[in-house]
């Protein structure tokens, strides 16, 4: 089947958790736009973090209603809308799973920002709390509405950690190899043991077992993706019209390094890079997420497979190379500032994808034109920039010091 | 230095989460008996749960002020006491944190029946959120006190699992070999792999990942102790008045296994054995649980420290042979009920407790005397039991049956 249409009979009705957020807008229209029937469920948690932190997106992202009346206008596709907090209204969740009766639930509706989650008690708190609570109300209502729900999660590739010198890392499980007390040794295989960097990517680990408990004991089918570093800003769908534009976090908070690089290049403030920038990451864009989602759909595990893992990424780069890259692109200088996460300075990284890549996904890899298309963005959208919001405050201990060029 | 006394240079002041209920009671007059100045917090939820099973526990325990004041009356001995819901008044929790200055936190602070949380929907929501915002609370107030405080943890071995076929359980980490690209074998200790057998353990083996995360990111120094079952009702502290008696718990839901069973031979009920009585377990007399506390506080961890993780258990014993000991000793006879819990019919158990061993541990192990003290204490309170709350009716699937004997 082609990544861009779907047959009839393959329709199915999926409920997208955080359907409003920088993921799960772009996923929701792609795959209404395919042919599957869309139900979007948010809070608006993130808007409102948006007046918490004073910071807003970049690119003027208008609100639900009127997003999802430009969609019916333009494609003639209708995409329903329920506010509800997952965290904490159980019973109006589960009600709307049982009158919708999804065959598949996409959930993106936890607190994704590791700096947010670092900024203060109250704000692991709430990523804990918020976190916790959602992934296990999710589970705990596929349970009780007895219909098969596929889950699709958003996980990160931060769980694994980046300490893995010459071990390429696996698509969520591990080969080992541990010795019996009588000297045998014995093969298994075992969820990746997590290495979290930040509060946020810990609840993800904690997300894991949540998953693997409800798969043992429920047979909810379950596949987690993790996740590389997302960038770029819109999709296909997205840039039908600008009613439907997606968001752009340039903040110290919620901007992801890539993105986060091409617009303080393209405004014109120093390319800030944490530490020496020797740190390894994985990216894909925003436009292979959506694809790679819906290939999780249309490959769902059966009731007696384990949870599936893919490794939800297309390159890794290391974060000085991409400074380097983005200066020499726009002439911006680069800012070596402190590094405000306790983190090692310099990591190696190789990951395995062969999932998606069994599955027909053609990766999107940097290249300058899409690089160009985030900086136009940016420029196009300068004047909304409050260059406060740039450099990268919150601390992950008390040793750490803010991510501020020096003037 | 000897179990039952402490010096004054080492005398601590030890805030005990939980110390009202069945491990926290007796750890608290035991610690408070050695030397140490106790603070007690608890919000009173299993006498709250107590309510809501209708169930109550088969000795008479005191409401917290009368055994508080029997203890100060009997010893000299003040334990003061907070009504604070850790859960959900983190700000009462952290002042509280800042005014005692606690050398050690002991978190008891869980829900921590595998039963009662798997009950219903409600039970599994209020488990999860009450055991993650607890011990996530706990760690971000002490780092935020900035008070270098030694957090110790109950919690189980149930996050182990039982598939171990000739493994020896390890103390919290395994050895291991991965294999690298190049065909190179890495040897690594990682968390052992868990396995949790329901919803209550599964927040054991999250709360797991939250001590990694808060003891690599700020140096927190906790020792977290995997405990096997807990059997026997008093210590020599509890023992002292009737006021000061502890907890016992035989219904379906808190009553645990060798406890159920002694208490069931007591009154005349059947022993009830789930499935076949395969299961492996591993087990431990409450009177080693206080000790074990008392040598885990007196053998802290160092800031640069990972976790310390230590198995918490005396013996193991297949479950149908315990049922046959008892049946054997009280002539009461055996029923094989079903098993309302998904697990394995039968499986083997082998684990390591050498660090405590190592600490100057002597173990109790069964022995007719202290099965014959519980089985007095049984007898003695055998008016209060109600026979109904017996069988154990949570069922983790609904495929599974209730264990309830037929008549």
């Amino acid at each position: 089947m082609r990544l861009d249409q779907t047959s009839l009979n393959s329709k199915k009705k999926i409920m997208v958790l955080g359907g409003d957020g920088f993921c799960g807008w772009p996923t929701s229209l792609h795959l209404s736009q395919v042919g599957h029937d869309i139900v979007i469920i948010d809070n608006l948690s993130r808007r409102n973090i948006d007046n918490e932190l004073e910071a807003e997106s970049l690119t003027p992202i208008q609100p639900i209603h009127t997003r999802l009346n430009a969609w019916k206008e333009i494609t003639g596709k209708s995409i329903d809308f329920y506010n509800i907090d997952i965290a904490n209204e159980y019973a109006e969740f589960l009600q709307v799973i049982q009158s919708e009766k999804p065959d598949v639930i996409i959930h993106f509706a936890e607190q994704r920002s590791a700096p947010y989650s670092m900024k203060s008690p109250k704000h692991k708190r709430y990523t804990v709390n918020n976190n916790m609570n959602v992934t296990h109300n999710v589970l705990c209502a596929i349970v009780e509405s007895s219909l098969d729900i596929h889950l699709v999660h958003l996980g990160t590739m931060g769980v694994y950690g980046y300490g893995t010198a010459g071990l390429k890392i696996p698509e969520g499980y591990l080969d080992m190899e541990v010795k019996k007390e009588n000297g045998e040794r014995v093969e298994q295989q075992i969820l990746y043991p997590t290495n979290p960097g930040s509060i946020y990517h810990m609840t993800k680990s904690q997300d894991q077992l949540l998953f693997q408990y409800y798969n043992k004991n429920d047979d909810v089918r379950i596949t987690d993706l993790h996740q590389g570093i997302v960038w770029g800003t819109n999709t296909k769908e997205t840039n039908l019209d600008d009613r439907l534009i997606n968001r752009f976090d340039y903040d110290g908070d919620y901007g992801t390094v890539l993105n986060r690089f091409l617009m303080q290049a393209a405004v014109g403030y120093p390319i800030t890079v944490h530490g020496t920038g020797g740190q390894t990451r994985a990216f894909i864009h925003i436009q292979d997420t959506v694809r790679c989602i819906q290939l999780a759909i249309e490959n769902p595990p059966a009731r007696t497979d384990r949870v599936f893992i893919f490794n939800q990424m297309t390159e890794t780069h290391r974060v000085a190379d991409l400074a380097k890259l983005i200066s020499k692109l726009t002439g911006e200088e680069i800012a070596y500032v402190p590094n405000p996460r306790k983190e090692a300075a310099e990591n190696e990284l190789h990951v395995k994808n062969d999932l998606f890549l069994s599955k027909g996904l053609q990766p999107i890899t940097l290249n300058e034109g899409l690089l160009q298309e985030v900086t136009k963005v940016a420029k196009r959208f300068k004047d909304r920039a409050d260059y406060e919001k740039i450099p990268a405050t919150s601390l992950w201990t008390k040793e750490q010091k803010p991510g501020v060029p020096e003037v």
